[in-house]
C-alpha cells in the first residue's frame, strides 16, 4: 500500500463508511460473519464470511442500503467492555472471528477492556455494533452520499493465512465529493487500459514462460528495442558523467556474501545456493552488483588520483520474491539494474551525490515525469546490529551528510525512519505516471560500511591508506520496473526514439508501391525502424493495425503524395493528419529521434 | 591436444626420440623409475619418477647424452614376451610402473603377449628396453641431431590420478630441421610474451577474484571497451542480416532442461541446481541460450510468414568446468555467447546456413584472420541414443544438407566423426592467430530434434502445422575466448576501433599545455578515447608509458606542432613518427575507426 497522505477527516469518513458497509451487509444477509474493515488510501474495505456467495450484481442493493443509513444520520457511541463480557456478546451473536480477535488482544496485549462502537439510529436504537479502536465522524450524515462506490470483490484469507477461512472482501472507493470520486474512477479505468501486463502482451514487448519460471521476464525483439534504447541513453549520460562501464558475472561464492554482510542481512531475498559436490564452496546468484564491483576496485592498487572511480553496469541480479508477491514487470525475480558504484573520498561526497540527483532530474525531464517525491530513508536505532550495521555514530554522520546535500540542492524531500539500506542511508524516489500511479523507481545510497569490511583502500596524498566511501545509485532502477512504468505512463505511445516501430509506410494502392518502396528505403538509410504495409489489405484495416501497434507515424502515400514527393503523416496519438514534403518529414523526424523528444512533432 | 597432422615419418622420429630421452635419463640417473613417453604435436615427452629432483640446469647434460645416442646409430629390435616373462623382467629391474602397465593390459585387453623394443648399440649390445607398441625409425641416426631441444619440466600424476605418485615430465620439442625448431622456439617465445593472461593483467583488461570464484572473469573498464566494441560490430552485422535482438534470464526450471534433453545429454557440464524450499521446482543456470529462445518462439502464434525468424542475444551461459581445466579466458565457467537461433523451413536452410558461413568470413576479414579451417562434425552411429538423439535417418539427412551447402559454397572443410552436438551436425571453425596458435572459435549447428521436443510449430501456407528447423550459430564464439584470442593475435595492439585508449596527447613542456588541451578537446568532440599525459613527467617516460599501454597513437606536441596547428604522430606498433596537420590526422583517424581498419593508417 503506498504512503497514506489522507487527512484525519478523510480517514474518519472512510473508517465510518466501513461500519456503514458492514451494517448494510448484515441487514441484507443477517447470517454473515463479520471480521475487520480498515480505511485504505482510496476508501475502505471490509472482509465477510458469507453463507452464500455474493456478486457484482449485489452492489446496487448494498449501496442503496448504505445510502439509507447515511441519510438516517446515525451517531457513534463508544462502549468499554471487559474482555469477558465482549466475548460473551459476540459468542451470543455467533460471530467467532470477533471472539478470536478479543482473545488475541488479551493474550498479546494483556488488555483489561476493549472498546466497541455502536451506531445509534434515529429512534435511539443500536443499529450495528463493532469491535473498534475509534476515530469516526459525529454522524453518518457527514459521509458524502454521492462520494462513494463499491468497486469490486476479492478473496482474502482470514488473517492472511491460507490455511484459514477464505473471506470475501468488498472494496469501496470513497472521496469527499462526487467529482473527486469521478476522477478516481476515470483514472482506474484508464489504468486498466494502460495496465503494462495487458499492453505488454498486445504490443509484444515481453513475455513470461511457465517452463522458465515465474518472475523471469523474457524480452521479445520489440521489447529489446526499448530496453536497448534506454541503455543507449544511459551509456551516453554516464559517459558524460565520467562513469566507466564494466561487466561482472552473475554468481559468486557464498564466502563473498558472508564478508559483505549480504548473507547476514539479505539472505531471505536471495536464491538458495548451488552446492558443488567436489568440495568447492557454495555459489549464489548475485542479489546486488556491489560485491562484484568492489572486487574490481580491489583488483588494482588505487590512489587518491583514481577517485572518484565510477563503475557502471546494467547488471542482472536475482532476488527470490515469494511467487505470490510477483506482479508483471513491477515485482520480478530477475532484475536488470541501472547500477553504478562511485568510490570516493568524503570531500568528494557533496559533488558526486548532487550529480546523481541531477541525473535523476535529467531522466525525469526526458521521460516527461512531472511529479516525483524524494524520501530520505534513515536507520532505526532500535534495529542497530539487526537490520542495520551497528555503528550509531556513522549512521548519524552520513544521514546528516545526505540531509545537508539535499538542503543545499533545494530539492524537497521527506524523512522516513527505518527504511535505509543495511549499510547506510539512501534517497529513494517515487514517481507518478501520467495517470497518477505511483512507483518507487530510483535509489541513491551511501555506504560507509561494506568497503571497509571487504578491505577496499586507496593511498592518500600523505601516503596513508584510507577506506573509500561508496555511493550505490540506480536512477532508472531496473529495466523491468522502468519499462513497466513507461508502458503505463505513455499508454504504449512511446516517444519516437524508443518506439519499437517508428513509422509505417502505407501505399494506398498497388500503383503507389514503387513510391512506397522509395520512401521506405530513404527512411531505412537513416536507420529508422519501419513497417512496410503493402496494399493487399484495405487502407482502413492497415491504419487500424498501425494504431493497435502504437506506431507513432503512419505515412499514407497516394497519387498526390507520389506526384509531390510528399507524405501524408498520421500521428497515431493525436489522430491528426498533415501532408508535408518527404525531405522535411525526414529532417524533422531525425531531429526528434536525435533529441529524444517526448512527442513526435508532426501532426 | 589439437589435431595432430604430422606425417608418419615425423611421428616415428618423435616416438624414437622419446626412447632416446629415457635411455639418456637412465644412464645419468640409473635409480629413476620409467613410466610412459608418447609423441606430441611438437615433439615428445616422458614421465619419470626421479630419486632426487632434477632442474632446468640438467637439460644440457641430458641433451648431450641424447646426442651421443643419436650419433651411435642405435637400431630398434622388437621382442615378444609373455606377460609373465615381461612382468618378471621389469620386477627384476625394480620398475613397478611397467609391471602395473602389463597387469592392466592382461586384465583389460586380455593380451597373450606384449611387445618390447630394445635399442641395440654399436657393439650389438642392448642399451635400453621399453614396453612399446612400436612405430620407430630404423636407426637413431635418422633423428636430426640439431632439430630437438628440451623445453621444460612439469609435474604430472601417474595415470593423471592425483592420489598416485607425482612424476616429472620432460618435454622435448623435435622437428625435421634446425630451422623448423628455431621457428617453433621463436613462436613459443612470442606466445609467452603475448599470453593473454599476462597481457590481460598488464593492460588491465580483465581480472579474476578468488572471492567470486575461479573461471568467472570480471571485465574491467578497459576490457569492457573491447567487448562493447565487438558487441557493437555484431549488432550492426546482425541488424544487416535481419536478426532481431532479445534478452532472456540466466536461469530456468529443471523441467525445461529435462524437456529439451539438456539434463539427459549435458548435465555433467551444468552447475548444480538451486533448490527452493517452498516446493517450487529446482532452478538451473542456463548452459545454453537455446531453450530460452525456443520459449520466445513459442510465446506467439507463428506462421510461415514469420520465418526465417532470427533471434540474437549476447547471452550469458554458465558451464561447470572442472577447476583444473580452467585456463585464463580460454576455458571459463561464465560464457558471454555471440548467440543466435534461426527458425526456418527446410527450403530456407541453404540460404540461411550459407549466410552464417559468409558472416564468419566477414569477421575473419575484419580481425585479419587469414588461416582458418572448417570441420563438419558428424554423429557416431554407435552412440545413437546415448551421446546423440536416436534418429539415424535425420542424422544422415541433415549431415548431407550441411555437406551439400559447404560444397556449393566452395569452402574447404574436413569431416570429423563423433563430434556433433547432441541434436544435430555442426560446422566448427578453427582459427590460427598471427603467431600460429590454434583456437576453436565459431560454431554453426543444425538442430532437427529439440524444436519438435519442446512443441515449436508454425502454420504453413496450406494451413497445416509444421515443426521448424533451427540453426544454432555463434560466429564469434564467446567474448571470453574471442578477446583471449585477439589479445594474443594482436599482441595487445588492438585496431583503433577496439583500442581501450586510442590516442595519447603529450605536450612536450608546460608551454604546450594550451595547445595540448585544444587538440584533446577536438578529439573528444569526435568521441575518441584519449589519454592526456601532461608534462609533469619527462617526454621519454611518457612515451614509454604510452607504449606499455599499447595506445595506438602518441601525439607529441611541441613548438613546431603548435605553430603549424599540426601533430607529430608516433605509431606505437610500427614505431614510425610522422608530422601532419591536425585536421588531416582527425579525418584519417575518424575514417580508420568508422571503417574498422585493422591497422592505424598513419606512421
Amino acid at each position: 500500500m503506498p504512503e497514506n497522505e489522507q487527512s484525519d477527516d478523510l480517514h474518519a469518513m472512510r473508517h465510518s463508511l466501513a461500519h456503514v458497509l458492514a451494517q448494510a451487509v448484515m441487514k441484507l444477509w443477517p447470517d454473515t460473519k463479520v471480521t475487520i474493515g480498515p480505511p485504505i488510501d482510496y476508501g475502505c474495505y471490509y472482509d465477510f464470511l458469507f453463507k452464500e456467495p455474493i456478486s457484482d450484481a449485489d452492489f446496487g442493493k448494498i449501496e442503496k442500503e448504505m445510502k439509507k443509513i447515511i441519510h438516517q444520520g446515525q451517531t457513534f457511541r463508544c462502549d468499554k467492555l471487559s474482555p469477558k463480557d465482549a466475548k460473551k456478546y459476540w459468542k451470543d451473536l455467533k460471530q467467532p472471528f470477533k471472539v478470536e480477535l478479543i482473545e488475541d488482544l488479551e493474550k498479546n496485549e494483556g488488555v483489561k477492556s476493549v472498546t466497541h462502537y455502536a451506531n445509534v439510529g434515529p429512534k435511539g436504537e443500536d443499529t450495528f455494533v463493532d469491535l473498534c479502536r475509534g476515530g469516526h465522524l459525529e454522524s453518518t450524515k457527514e459521509i458524502p452520499v454521492d462520494g462513494f462506490k463499491i468497486m469490486n470483490l476479492a478473496g482474502a484469507y482470514w488473517r492472511g493465512d491460507e490455511k484459514r477461512e477464505q473471506l470475501t472482501r468488498i472494496y469501496v472507493a470513497a472521496f469527499p465529493s462526487k467529482e473527486e470520486l469521478a476522477i478516481y474512477i476515470t483514472q482506474q479505468e484508464e489504468a486498466k487500459k494502460r495496465d503494462h501486463r495487458k499492453l505488454g502482451k498486445e504490443l509484444d514487448l515481453f513475455t513470461f514462460s511457465d517452463q522458465i519460471g515465474p518472475g523471469l521476464p523474457l524480452w521479445t525483439p520489440r521489447g529489446t528495442i526499448i530496453t536497448d534504447a534506454i541503455e543507449d541513453l544511459v551509456k551516453e549520460k554516464e559517459a558524460e558523467g565520467g562513469y566507466k562501464r564494466v561487466h561482472t558475472p552473475h554468481i559468486a561464492k557464498g564466502s563473498l556474501y558472508a564478508q559483505t554482510g549480504h548473507l547476514a542481512h539479505y539472505k531471505g531475498s536471495m536464491f538458495p545456493p548451488m552446492k558443488l559436490d567436489d568440495g568447492e564452496e557454495e555459489y549464489y546468484l548475485k542479489p546486488m552488483n556491489c560485491p562484484h564491483h568492489h572486487q574490481l576496485f580491489a583488483s588494482r592498487q588505487r590512489s587518491y588520483r583514481d577517485l572518484p572511480l565510477r563503475l557502471a553496469e546494467y547488471g542482472h541480479c536475482y532476488r527470490y520474491e515469494d511467487s505470490g508477491a510477483l506482479f508483471g514487470l513491477m515485482r520480478v525475480r530477475s532484475l536488470t539494474m541501472n547500477d553504478a558504484h562511485i568510490y570516493l573520498t568524503e570531500e568528494q561526497f557533496e559533488e558526486e551525490f548532487s550529480a546523481v540527483i541531477h541525473l535523476y532530474l535529467e531522466y525525469f525531464r526526458i521521460f516527461g515525469i512531472d511529479k516525483y517525491n524524494m524520501r530520505l530513508s534513515l536507520h532505526d536505532p532500535k534495529e542497530l546490529g539487526k537490520k542495520y550495521v551497528d555503528n550509531s555514530k556513522l549512521w548519524l554522520k552520513t544521514e546528516e551528510m545526505v540531509r545537508g546535500v539535499m538542503k543545499k540542492l533545494g530539492v524537497s524531500f521527506k524523512e522516513v525512519p527505518n527504511e535505509a539500506a543495511f549499510y547506510g542511508p539512501k534517497i529513494d524516489v517515487e514517481v507518478w505516471s501520467a495517470i497518477g500511479r505511483e512507483f518507487t523507481l530510483a535509489t541513491n545510497q551511501v555506504d560507509f560500511d561494506v568497503p571497509g569490511k571487504v578491505g577496499l583502500k586507496y593511498t592518500d596524498k600523505d601516503g596513508t591508506e584510507k577506506v573509500p566511501l561508496c555511493i550505490h545509485r540506480a536512477p532508472l532502477g531496473t529495466h523491468e520496473r522502468t519499462v513497466g512504468f513507461l508502458i503505463e505512463h505513455f499508454a504504449g505511445h512511446f516517444p519516437l526514439w524508443m518506439a519499437p516501430s517508428q513509422i509505417a509506410v502505407l501505399p494506398v494502392a498497388d500503383a503507389h508501391e514503387a513510391y512506397g518502396s522509395e520512401v521506405a528505403m530513404e527512411l531505412l538509410k537513416r536507420g529508422m525502424r519501419i513497417e512496410y504495409m503493402n496494399a493487399t489489405e484495405s487502407l482502413g484495416k492497415r491504419i487500424r493495425e498501425g494504431e493497435q501497434w502504437r506506431i507513432p507515424y503512419l505515412l499514407v502515400l497516394g497519387d498526390r503524395e507520389q506526384q509531390d514527393n510528399a507524405v501524408s503523416v498520421r500521428n497515431v496519438r493525436s489522430k491528426n493528419q498533415v501532408t508535408l514534403p518527404l525531405q522535411e518529414f525526414i529532417q524533422r523526424t531525425c531531429e526528434d529521434i536525435a533529441e529524444r523528444r517526448l512527442h513526435p512533432s508532426i501532426g
